[in-house]
């Protein structure tokens, strides 16, 4: 028999040309085949350990997943942290160590997932997606998808990039008296999700500093520029709004986890997290509705200008058309034209030219034009 | 290792320059920190004590929540309220003294909280906005965060400002027959809630106030300032529904809440708060149902306006352009133009005139234009 | 200690200067002062007593409350309406005679209630809205507060004002065969409601009376009445729909209340009521979408008619603004013009000029403007 | 005491003079009165009589519902189609033969049900609506009320008009091996149902036939008539989903229903008309979409048009009028002008005149209106 | 009796001239009659034949379905796939060999179902379209049903045509050791599944090349074509949410279906192919926002547009008019003109000419038109 490939062939043709494998590509491949689907940043792996419990702390960098086994003990809770995804054997390795679902470790390396929570046996897998904002003239937001995996004693982070975005929690860790020294993975991992969230408070603040002032300067000058920077928000608003809104969902699951991993002291902490979220997306849901009603300002804006601009147009013509049309007549070569040789013809016609001219005046001001 | 601290530092920073910590900026330090997070009012901290019962009513300052303690008997409710959060020390040595929860005390002084209640072991934690009003000319409208804890004999209310909303409280307390001194705690809390929620009915007035003439004069006479009350009411709408909307929740949790603070003879009354935020919900979205309505009817006008003006640009343009076209061909200078010679051409031409005149405007009638 | 009481005195003030005291002015009230809220009817107080079982009905009018305990016995079912809330001690009294909740009274008086059902131990309370409307070039709605207390033996009914809407069921009592006369009270008040519910179908035949000619006349000639009517409709519909909306939930509960009060035979009934308000409130959606369609329209038909006069404008100007140019250039004086001496340049210039104004209005034909 | 019965009366006025009664003229009557609400057909009651089991198929008319008794036995389906309402008498017999609640008769004679199914003891009592579709230039969308009865042996349709909708049953009926020979009377029902639902695909054939080409023709040539076609498919949308929808409820409901007169087998059927319905549910939603989209590209086109209208009045007053004015100029009857004498002038002008013009035409190519 | 047929007629009648049914004509027909109603694709039925087991691998092709007893064994999944419906006596055939429910046989070959899930005792049907896209210039999107019979050792798939859709899942079966080979029908189902929803990435993937440089290029330069293009992907966004967003609920009811045909393990199989669902139509939703909002930005600029060649004449008219009024006067042919024999009275009018000509562009400049 005799197959076809195509689809497949597609794939290997593309991957020559570009770096970019998109979501699409990767149809027809086998559910669970590693590869890493998405941007792909040039940032080498790096992979940091990070092991506590109330008494030590120690932190480091290892080349290979092999080197974890060592570490492990029942003691402490061992934090590895891995950014950058494009050694997908890295991620391979950590599945067969844990014995992770082959799904689980395709959707670590396919950086379009919704954010979303899993419930293993014996470990929980969440995926969400950290957003960090500058502002600089241009709005700029960054995506970024973190895949946590939450262990008893490990949790597991994968980042597609080598930001800082969990400084934090690093600098947290350094004072032994913190909740998070005394408590076990569950708290790490709430702490992890609790720095991402509020990082999206620090976007929502770039937000205001931009609709605000738009909002303000709108009725007084609109220009074209407002309405890319309408558009632009717009997007945003929709990718964020993606990106946020299925986090309820996925906090209101997990406080009604019913499994080991999860201390029920530490479901209030998570209830925590689940009100910023509310927080901001009932925020996101604002914003839209200002945007919106920002760009019906503008239009009533144009509107108005266009008006104003007839305005101007139809007084001027109104009153000289008439006018010129006089003017017309009186230069019209008839050789019988009685007026043309009265003496006071010329003068009476001014004070006639001067009277249409206020009386159209008066009549526009009584339309209320002026 | 060589930590960096950014948003740490950022924070230290900025609060050196301004007395604003906005919530972005509290991203990155450690859930159940307290540090007051919104705008600081200059207000000193003041704790207001109200200890009654059936027979007798207290009422005094304290300068130290260790005075508490003395106060305390098993025969009557203790009302503490607290203006101003400036001074965090306080809400700590409550949390100590009554055994909150450390994310209760955080949310106490972060003022951007969503509505919510939460109940734990022994206490109840409520968080509403109270909204007053003003109109002169502009709406102005004020948010308050009040926190409510209820306990068994407690009641403890955190406001942000030391306005009066609670004045018709205390005069109720006088009173000795009134129900509120022969009720528990969970009354008191009720009696605060229903004070709140009765606020915004003033709030409503207000709006009626600004809605109603607005949508009379529209038609007639639409202005550009129109459209700035019509945003001005749009924002103000939708904040006043993030700040109310939550609380239909919040009492339908109270009513169905399995507690021993709330007696069921009290949950009447609380039904009763909840139906008068069902009637401000309800009330909000038909306002802003009508500011929709509103902005396209002022849209509409415009429009109108505009094609009056056209019609009158277009009524004068059209009489006179033929006409002066037809004076412009008198005016030629050709040597061979027998009609200049007529006797009666130029009193014809005058007949001509009129009558293109009288049948264009006739044309403009039949068009419905006149 | 130092009390202000600035709400408490506002209301005594306004109450001096009108008769209206809004609900916002009850804020700081105590819930269960009962103070008449709403727009105060000249109506005396008028109560109608109906006594009546499968043999007798006796119909009468009594001054006072207190004559109602004579007629008690447990044969017959007495239905006891009110007309008009002015006398607040009516009220109360039947309060203190039947043991009703303070809470009740209060909504009795207070006529802002959103419609709702409220089931206590012997008694049921139901508060709804009955809308009357008249037509006579304008639509007049008129809304009135209609409270039923359903107990075993009595239903009592309090109206804000004293018109007709219950004669059909004095009417139906007449008839010793129907089925009211040989039901409960429970069937009694099914009758009440459904003659409200009936009238919201008049209504409705009233808006349709407007409606259907304003959608028909709307393409052929959109005047700015019109956009006055849309702008009314909308108003009324947004009201009734809050008024109307309510009584879904409400009989929902109704029928499956579980209520000694209530017969499992008249739940049927209740349901019957049930698919007429959901027919009310599907006719109300449609409605509301017909409007919107209808400004819609309106705003097109604008468009349209602004099109067209710019049309007209621009075919008047294109034709005839070359042909002033070429008469204008003939005008000019200079000596060197050889064409103003040919003997034929005359009848040759208008031959250009029709030729322009032909080849012109070709164009225009084939743009379809003309 | 004095009553007045104003709402009774108007009923008996207006019956003489028109044959409409509408829903509302009913308000005031006790439920349970058999009077007939809709508009009345002229057609003359008729009642088809359908006996049949497996072995034999009897059709026959009867003239009066006392005839049915005689065909009554436990061997074979009796199915009779009443056509035409005018007849309350029969509907009452039936009532009284079968022992029918009265709210089911009454509901069977007022032909503006809602869609809707409710469950008796010992019978089922279902309202739907058929639609027929007529295009030819206008759309024609018909509706009728069908109410069914199903008991164990019998079926009872009551059909305001005398159409061929059933036909396609009857024609099955013949066949001795079709399914429907060898069901019971939940099959019949389930046939008919069906019957009803297969022709709203019909009718959305029809609808097709009218978007399809406005779709297409909407860019290239907006007309007038366009917008009364869009609005005339919003109505009938909107009535359609009024009719349409409720039925997705009432499917659900029938395959949920425990009740001995469906057989389990026949569920399936049922929910194969569901799914029906929610295609057709689903269509109607799409094509609301697509019309609203269609008023907008509509909306667009105009302004298009209006915006191509305004630039060709532009160029052409932009063009002529500087050209008029230099024209005007030297027509000007100045002494002293030495250009009016210079040799070349007159050619001299006409070179400016041109070049302005091309100026102008470049100046305009270069802002894209050209 | 007589009986006439008019929709049976018409449908035979239809039959001889065109090869569509649609679904409309099918009304009338008893539920069960097997007649294929869709677009007849010309291929001829192709009866592919895979067996497998970890072990072996077989693949042919057969004529005839009674072929397929032969090849049953117990220890070998059978995936029988048909390309093409026309002939409707193989569904026959193999819904009498494996007795599959005559609703679920109708279904199969009427080609515009709704995508849903029937479990049936020995078996499940499942429905889905599958979409693919191509783009060259034009956007074509091609639907096709898939049909999926899946048993405890046979899945059966129906196409409409003879695609390549599922080369990939043949790809797989290649390769022993894929779990594909070692798993039961339901994981073969799954893979099925999972290669349809891949291909609707491909689809997004194409959005995105059509709406990203649209969104660009909008602001710089609208064009009528670009109407077109939303429209076109209004469109096709509508019919893909129709045919994709039930897949949503049809994969949470695969994942609590309680049937012994899934097993446990492969349920989570079918939770990833719902978060791809889920992650579609979350993309859908979130381009149909982009389009709405595109579609506004279009009509902005063209206002914009409009607003510019308004001011433009304005300015043009505005400049002009006046000074050619004056030069008209001084064309007039009046004996008594003083002006006219003035020495500087040309030169000074010009300087007038300019001056106004300047104060003009200087009052229009402060207008911000220029």
């Amino acid at each position: 028999m005799n197959f076809k490939y195509p689809v497949w062939h597609r794939l290997h043709k593309q991957t020559n040309k570009t770096v970019l494998i998109s979501a699409a590509d990767k149809s027809g491949l086998p559910a669970g085949s590693l590869v890493h689907i998405g941007k792909k940043h040039e940032t080498a792996c790096r992979i940091s350990i990070t092991q506590y419990n109330e008494d030590t702390l120690k932190q480091c960098e290892i080349k290979s997943i092999s080197e974890l086994q060592q570490l492990q003990d029942n003691k402490s809770i061992i934090w590895v942290n891995i950014d950058g995804l494009s050694d997908t054997s890295i991620v391979e390795h950590i599945g067969a160590e844990l014995n992770i679902h082959p799904l689980v470790l395709e959707d670590i390396l396919s950086t379009h997932q919704r954010p979303k929570l899993e419930e293993y046996e014996d470990y929980i897998y969440l995926v969400v997606k950290s957003i960090s904002a500058q502002y600089n003239g241009n709005l700029d937001l960054r995506y970024e998808q973190i895949s946590i995996l939450l262990l008893a004693n490990y949790v597991i982070t994968f980042k597609e990039k080598a930001d800082e975005i969990f400084k934090p929690v690093y600098y947290r860790m350094q004072n032994r008296k913190d909740r998070l020294r005394q408590s076990g993975s569950d708290y790490l991992a709430y702490v992890l999700l609790d720095t991402i969230v509020d990082e999206y408070f620090v976007v929502e603040d770039c937000l205001d500093d931009i609709i605000d002032p738009l909002e303000d300067s709108l009725l007084s000058n609109p220009t074209k520029e407002m309405l890319h920077t309408i558009q632009l928000l717009r997007r945003n608003l929709i990718a964020m709004k993606r990106s946020i809104s299925p986090l309820r969902e996925l906090l209101t699951t997990i406080q009604h986890a019913n499994t080991a991993l999860l201390h029920e002291k530490t479901l209030r902490y998570y209830g925590d997290v689940h009100d910023h979220v509310l927080r901001v997306t009932d925020s996101l849901d604002s914003y839209r509705e200002r945007i919106a009603s920002i760009q019906d300002i503008y239009l009533s804006s144009i509107s108005n200008k266009l008006n104003e601009t007839m305005k101007i147009l139809t007084i001027f013509a109104s009153i000289f058309i008439p006018l010129t049309f006089i003017a017309g007549i009186y230069g019209m070569n008839f050789e019988h034209m009685p007026e043309l040789k009265w003496r006071w013809a010329y003068p009476a016609l001014w004070i006639i030219f001067i009277a249409i001219g206020i009386g159209l005046l008066i009549y526009f001001r009584k339309k209320k034009w002026l």
